[in-house]
């Protein structure tokens, strides 16, 4: 099924009229090109002049580029690189805008070389924002996503129970996510019972549930690219007083944030609500990292809900919101829903319940 | 269960010694950090000093580095770049070796901001041959993961036949590799029917299979972190004499490509000896992609063997042999392997036949 090309032209234009003055803007985070042309290869480049825009692949996604990308010119080269300093030749271009979080300094210093008289300028910060606020289609896809999850979710709760491996449940997760319609899993989903539920970021392992034992789960499902991201902690058999306590201050740290999303709060704002519930409790030291982060063809992109962060929420934004509380070699809490900005508030894209649940 | 440190301390060392005269090597490249300290967890950096070697983390990953890499210190950042100016003015660091193909422009201006004495050095483009040879316990991961993918392909070989999608294929073989004992897919699987054999990196979409079809099968295991990757080219039900012919070409490309690789010889000699063969047959231009890379903790790393690399080969590199022709709109075929090269040849560790099936 072919997208329609116009949103593609409304995109690169939308991102050409920011930058007047560059001669060309010279793209190269995989997601990003395929949010402006469509093309959904790998190692490619993608340059927008005022009236010219081509992408740039090797051999192996010439075809593919050509079909998936109708609305730009397709430029094959052998090394990225010398494809730009072609392309920049054969366009006159004198400045050049890039994205300074994505190319890299090895790559950097080829283009400088090459291409000694072209001014190179990093793109603004605010360009990481380019693909944050969605539109139909897309909230579509995310919030198709999220049901596919959570429907292989719900079926795979049954099988937690002590005994079973954190990697048994984690394969099943993304079975049923796939068969379900997913074109993948988001990202490597975690299942981490016990103590590895006190690591953030683990990694499914051969451990086996236990009674007692908190099981984090965080897991999504990828539609027609785009994510979903939710955390549920379970727990297994009966609970202690503190576990309850900290998953009640933890979801209602979850709670106050989700309450507090509608356009033109500040990320920051958000953040600081969650953490400020937290450190109230004295667990602040113990909630290491952000809030939550953007969702789309990246599973983390922009909007950041970290302290400090500025930026105004906008109506069509998706964002996490995953407080967490992690009690290093016992357990931890993580709670996450992914969320539309609407101008009055947020709609919760990721539906299973967070209310505690001793299975 | 832990791995034993001391392939990590020898591993550093072996590095440090390439470089007596930099201070400290910045080591950002996710696989590096694992290959040189254990660490699994993302986002990192790793520095070493003459006499100290210090793991970079943020607040997610504190716990488990501690874990993970017992050999290094353990340091806490919120950014990056300032935790390694921090470490950096510790150790009173003048010089820093860093990998270029990895560090970004934008964390590379922030860091010459923040060190302004220092001076920064790209590591030499032999740095990507740290974890080329490999060692006895590497190759017996990646000998396993092999032995996993192609136990699984023989199981969904039966489920190959006219009316059923690629993304079911792609799907079941994933999750057979998984119930195997793979921690994952070494890639996304590909397999492409018909046309989409003809692109050499295609997506599994909902075509199914029809009568008269290649489908490409293009799919690898991980192991304790190592992968696999082998492509096998099937043919449903009736081949024509030219879907014959060129199969037997790619096939003895292959054939004289393994049949070249030794310790001593060349990459680029090996790419030479499958282009030529394809070359003669007329069929050079339609072969768009290097012969081979080599297969690691990472799918694609080095060596390459592709037209112009100089680097010979040494007993214990790991790499895929892959030629293949691709015929726009029509179909393609690519037959590969993965070796392990030793003095007298090479001894191939993905062991599906590789003679036309026609099924």
């Amino acid at each position: 099924m072919r997208h329609d090309p116009s949103p593609f032209s409304n995109r690169v234009g939308r991102l050409r009229s920011g930058f007047p003055e560059t001669d060309a803007l010279l793209i190269l985070g995989e997601k990003n090109i395929r949010y402006l042309t469509g093309f959904t290869g790998g190692d490619g480049a993608l340059m927008a002049g005022p009236d010219w825009l081509t992408l740039l692949v090797d051999g192996r996604y010439v075809t593919q580029a050509r079909a998936d990308a109708p609305g730009a010119e397709v430029f094959e080269f052998r090394k990225r690189a010398d494809g730009i300093a072609a392309v920049a030749h054969q366009h006159k271009v004198g400045s050049i805008g890039f994205e300074s979080p994505v190319l890299t300094v090895s790559e950097y210093l080829k283009l400088k070389e090459s291409l000694p008289d072209v001014s190179f300028q990093p793109l603004p910060p605010s360009f990481e924002f380019l693909r944050a606020v969605k539109d139909e289609e897309e909230i579509d896809r995310i919030r198709e996503a999220a049901q596919i999850a959570g429907k292989a979710f719900a079926a795979v709760r049954e099988m937690i129970r002590p005994g079973v491996r954190e990697k048994e449940i984690a394969l099943d997760l993304e079975y049923r996510m796939r068969r379900g319609g997913a074109e993948q899993a988001s990202f490597e989903t975690i299942v981490a019972a016990g103590a590895n539920s006190a690591l953030p970021h683990a990694t499914p392992g051969s451990r086996t549930i236990a009674d007692g034992d908190f099981v984090m789960i965080d897991y999504g499902a990828v539609c027609g690219g785009y994510h979903s991201d939710e955390t549920c902690t379970l727990l297994v058999g009966s609970a202690s007083e503190r576990q309850r306590e900290i998953y009640r201050l933890v979801l209602e740290a979850h709670d106050r944030a989700i309450g507090a999303i509608r356009a033109g709060v500040s990320c920051g704002e958000i953040d600081r609500i969650a953490r400020s519930h937290l450190n109230e409790a004295g667990l602040g030291n113990l909630f290491s990292h952000g809030t939550g982060h953007g969702v789309g063809l990246e599973v983390h992109e922009a909007p950041r809900l970290a302290a400090g962060r500025e930026e105004a929420l906008q109506a069509g934004m998706v964002v996490t919101v995953e407080p967490g509380v992690y009690l290093p070699g016992l357990w931890g809490v993580r709670i996450e829903d992914t969320v539309l900005v609407t101008d009055k508030g947020c709609e919760i894209l990721t539906r299973t319940s967070k209310e505690l649940a001793v299975i």
